[in-house]
């Protein structure tokens, strides 16, 4: 059982051996067959199509990769518009921040947990994103992070443990103590049930001597590492994440050159979170400098109920082109290849012979619409893994 | 024939006599009635809410006023996603701005023309928009301006004649005959299908004698003034506005203490379009000024194909707050009861009875949550005339 998309008119594959060579390999008047195991098995030029068991006309629109969102927060509880709206009007307000989650979240049912994360899962992929990348780090407990990685894992194969994400307050005088419990016993409790170690390295959080001992405990559990860098001001993050090997140095808003030439040389991406700066007022990460160095750069939603509560990616990759210096085609690739490469996939985020089929179509006739109509719902149609959602 | 919608979380009526006094009016655990001729009868506390013939739960939701859209240029065809990735890509392109897009107008088909205009309208009534104000302007003939607002006029109330919106090619070297044209037989052609008379009042455009002698022959005629105004640098616009009695002075990005006073001392409404500044990468208005000074403040989208192409007001509401100095609250108002004022409007941009039944469900708790999540979709149901669309 085979589906032709025929009819396409704008397809990017994100394989530059397509179509017009660009990173984007764009084609135009293109078909894409998808097979029963939901993978691509044929991307061309509509003329050149093979047959297919099933036929589906997207009538001259656009289709691209699925999005892959690398960087969520998602499972949580308790609400914080409030603290938003007051740090949007210059008011004060008694916040504890990621504290205030903690504490709601700890005391939530696995039921409203689990409703909570279905709800806001169903919103991306109703905005094109097919890959997701889910975070614990509001648990904060061998027992409340387990919980929180073992609902993600039901629903998302990219699940990262992040004990490391703050000191909870019960911790407050022994923050050492926290840094053995969340490399040991929790790290325990929540390995079987993550991909991925994530450490959240910033003044007030965890220094480069802690943040190390973390990760390096995560990988020797058979983690793979990823971090929290550079968000408030500049720090050891991005130097860490690229000793270490790690997949991704996330945030990367304050470089100075070593930084910038440290991702450049090394196999580890540039995720970048406009959506952070955009809600809390801050300057935006250089992405221009990133690209212009040849660091691999990754846009992700940073989906979480206090920084940052959108889960859009279309708003991402349209704030990355006001905000960032970066293209539209650059933007995109950034929020499809560029999120696989953050989470060393290559099975997501293109659109060529073995790939899963896990696409979007635009009510636009090319990507470019992202960017230059901001805030306008485009995506038309989602497919995950060949299928269309229910 | 009446109907309940009940179990309203966070009710925004824009009548400062209902619930916490506020200019949002909000009233909690609130209800609504509307009746058959498409009016709101009662709005008030759900356990005072009156007897009624049909029955809808909106299950703790956010229910608001409609969004008036009061600044739209939707009457056009072809496409300019080409320039505006260029110009974000920092390239150069050979674009001839607003008049590659009169040049297609033009050659457009009355049902190509009227098959955009439909798509756009409802568009935006997805995302929550039930007032749309729509503009001539890129016809630039007789002929074309009034085959633009009588297409406008069928689908919308609220249509303005812009047929001064630039200098058209043609009359490149008369730019008073083309004045004389716009003031005399083109607002001929045009005044049966239009409510408003426009004008873009800057350098390269009309200039403010020639601004003014086009709004004078509008009202003549019977329509209402509208004026773009101090958009590109400071200039005369906003001055001419508030003594020609306009109901709305539109962009206001460079204003002096002068323009302030003048705004804050008039009828006339400042209305701000940060869309295009956000697509056009150039600085804010600032809307904390204009409030501080007392002036009236409206948001709109200014959706066209050249400078800003999103139709979101959500989007401009995130803007206005991340961008302009607004609170949530404030960026709510002016983009329902700030639009309705700048088309003096008593009937829309408010959910007290008498008002038209135009209102949007939104999944979210509160109004807040338009900034707090920007760019995602949240608009559950829209209602317009007291009836959910087909
Ligand atoms: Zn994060
Ligand atoms: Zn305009």
């Amino acid at each position: 059982m085979t589906t032709l998309l025929d009819r396409i008119g704008s397809l990017v594959t994100n394989d530059p051996s397509y179509g017009d060579g660009s990173p984007l390999g764009r084609l135009t008047d293109a078909a894409l067959v998808v097979d029963a195991g939901g993978s691509v098995v044929w991307a061309g030029e509509s003329r050149n199509a093979p047959a297919a068991d099933a036929y589906v006309d997207v009538s001259g629109r656009c289709v691209i990769p699925g999005f892959v969102d690398s960087h969520a927060h998602l499972v949580f509880a308790g609400d914080r518009s409030a603290e938003f709206a007051a740090r949007m009007s210059g008011q004060p307000y008694e916040a504890g921040g990621i504290r205030t989650t903690v504490r709601h979240t700890r005391a939530a049912t696995d039921e409203a947990l689990e409703a909570n994360l279905v709800r806001l899962l169903a919103e991306m992929r109703r905005q094109g994103t097919t890959t997701v990348e889910v975070k614990s780090g509001y648990g904060l407990t061998a027992r409340d992070e387990s919980r929180a990685l073992a609902l993600a894992a039901r629903h998302c194969d990219e699940t990262t443990y992040l004990g490391a994400h703050i000191v909870p307050a019960e911790y407050e005088d022994d923050p050492a103590g926290y840094v053995d419990l969340v490399s040991g016993p929790m790290l325990e409790a929540c390995r079987t049930y993550a991909r991925w170690i994530d450490v959240f390295c910033e003044t007030g959080a965890f220094d480069r001597d802690a943040s190390r001992a973390v990760l390096d405990a995560g990988v020797r559990s058979g983690l793979g590492a990823r971090v929290h860098a550079n968000q408030l001001g500049h720090g050891p993050g991005v130097q860490l994440a690229c000793e270490a090997g790690a997949a991704s140095a996330d945030h990367c808003t304050f470089l100075d050159d070593a930084d910038v030439a440290a991702l450049a040389g090394s196999q580890t991406v540039a995720t970048l979170l406009p959506g952070v700066e955009f809600s809390t007022r801050s300057p935006y990460p250089d992405a221009r400098r990133l690209l212009a160095a040849g660091a691999t750069v990754a846009l992700a939603s940073d989906c979480n109920p206090g920084s940052c509560f959108t889960s859009s990616m279309p708003f991402c990759i349209a704030l990355a082109v006001r905000e960032m210096g970066m293209t539209p085609d650059e933007a995109l690739w950034s929020a499809t290849a560029g999120g696989a490469a953050a989470l060393r996939r290559t099975d997501v985020g293109r659109l060529t012979p073995g790939a899963r089929a896990d696409l979007v179509v635009l009510d636009a006739p090319s990507h470019v619409h992202l960017a230059y109509r901001p805030g306008v719902p485009l995506v038309a149609d989602v497919w995950k893994s060949g299928h269309r959602p229910s």
